[in-house]
């Protein structure tokens, strides 16, 4: 008997935004497995710290941050040949994900590798969407209103087009593209419409309109957009 | 001192899908309030029955599903004055939403009628978004990838239009909607990448390729597209 392997969400990072479901799998975890910063911490593992049980067996991938896909390719490798190795001995391997699994989550990677050879489960958690949108008070689509999500590091010319024909808008990693997204809005004439969060849920959290956005802006920010035509009454 | 407001996502269906934060919130609830189908079952209520005390004053607010707006407004400006007078007499009230309250959730309009005159909370919740990737295992969106979400009601042209520029794509509220979607998708030749999901997460869950769908599907059903060139290695 193969073990089982979960793709498990663990929410925007607030640990009181998992689920029921992450916290009874972590809890009764004999591995599990994240992704970390090449040399750094790991968000995911912070998230679910007080669930991991200590005598769980700890599968770190040390993921670098490059533009070139063949560095972070060679760490899910590497990472997949670890997790499969536990599996093969029948053990369950738990991968903790910031956000939800499948919403631009690094388990994809492992879910690609792995999912042909053993069973696999996701278990979906609370996107950084949402809960962006709750912290800026900003509802996100009602009725026959469309939301499209666009990644930070779009072209230009592209963020442009996809801006222009959409209604809500949440804009992820905005990171160092903040200036040229910026650009975009303001250019289109939504920048009052517009609000800049950054690390939502976290006790670092920042919200402020767009136009007061600070220079640096981390990998975890987010621009939410919303025409905000319909007051929702 | 008046009470406070919480919009709580409850997730797709399935409880343990539940946030910690939702759970602790509702088993502490003075009063919980939730919209139901007119003369129906609350949805939202039962997600979170075994979490609500039995002590809680219940404000159920009936919502008549009809494509004329009125009844569904005065429904909510029925609902909005009883748990205004529950905040003013100083008790907190914790609204129970399916899914995510700002993201197709009915907790908009009440945020819309009373977080101008109370302290008001959003907790996310997990979408039946990546509740239904999950359950399909979709992955949605990696990179620069783009997600746009889309109301089934809307007019055939627009979601031709909406899907021709897209990459991966969630139908929300397919239901009687189905026979015109799927011949859109049909027509852009795109079938083949498209799955049906109804009731993500419960017990009577269907995942079927959107070509096999069954004729009649519910309110709570989606269609989700991938256009999958990349395989996420």
């Amino acid at each position: 008997m193969t073990g089982k392997l979960y793709g498990v969400g663990l929410g925007p990072g607030d640990p009181d935004l998992m689920t029921l479901r992450s916290v009874k799998l972590i809890a009764a975890a004999e591995v599990v497995a994240y992704p970390a910063l090449a040399g750094g911490a790991s968000f995911a593992r912070s998230i679910a710290a007080e669930h991991i049980p200590a005598t769980a067996h700890e599968i770190v991938m040390d993921v670098p941050m490059t533009v070139e896909r063949g560095p972070a390719q060679a760490a899910y490798d590497a990472g997949a040949a670890k997790i499969a190795a536990q599996l093969e001995q029948g053990r369950d391997v738990v991968v903790l994900c910031e956000g939800d699994p499948f919403f631009y989550g690094s388990f994809m990677y492992l879910f690609a590798r792995l999912s042909n050879r053993f069973e696999c489960e996701v278990v979906p958690g609370v996107t950084s969407v949402t809960a962006c949108a709750a912290r800026a008070r900003m509802p996100l689509a009602a009725r026959n209103e469309r939301v499209t999500i666009l990644p930070g590091p779009l072209p230009e010319a592209e963020l442009r087009l996809r801006i222009e024909g959409a209604e809500s808008v949440a804009i992820m990693k905005v990171g160092r593209h903040l200036a040229k997204i910026r650009n975009v809005i303001s250019d289109l004439g939504l920048l009052a419409q517009a609000t800049y969060i950054e690390r939502a849920s976290l006790p670092q959290e920042v919200v402020v309109p767009l136009k007061d956005a600070p220079e640096n802006a981390p990998y975890f920010s987010m621009i939410l957009l919303t025409k905000g035509a319909d007051p929702w009454l």
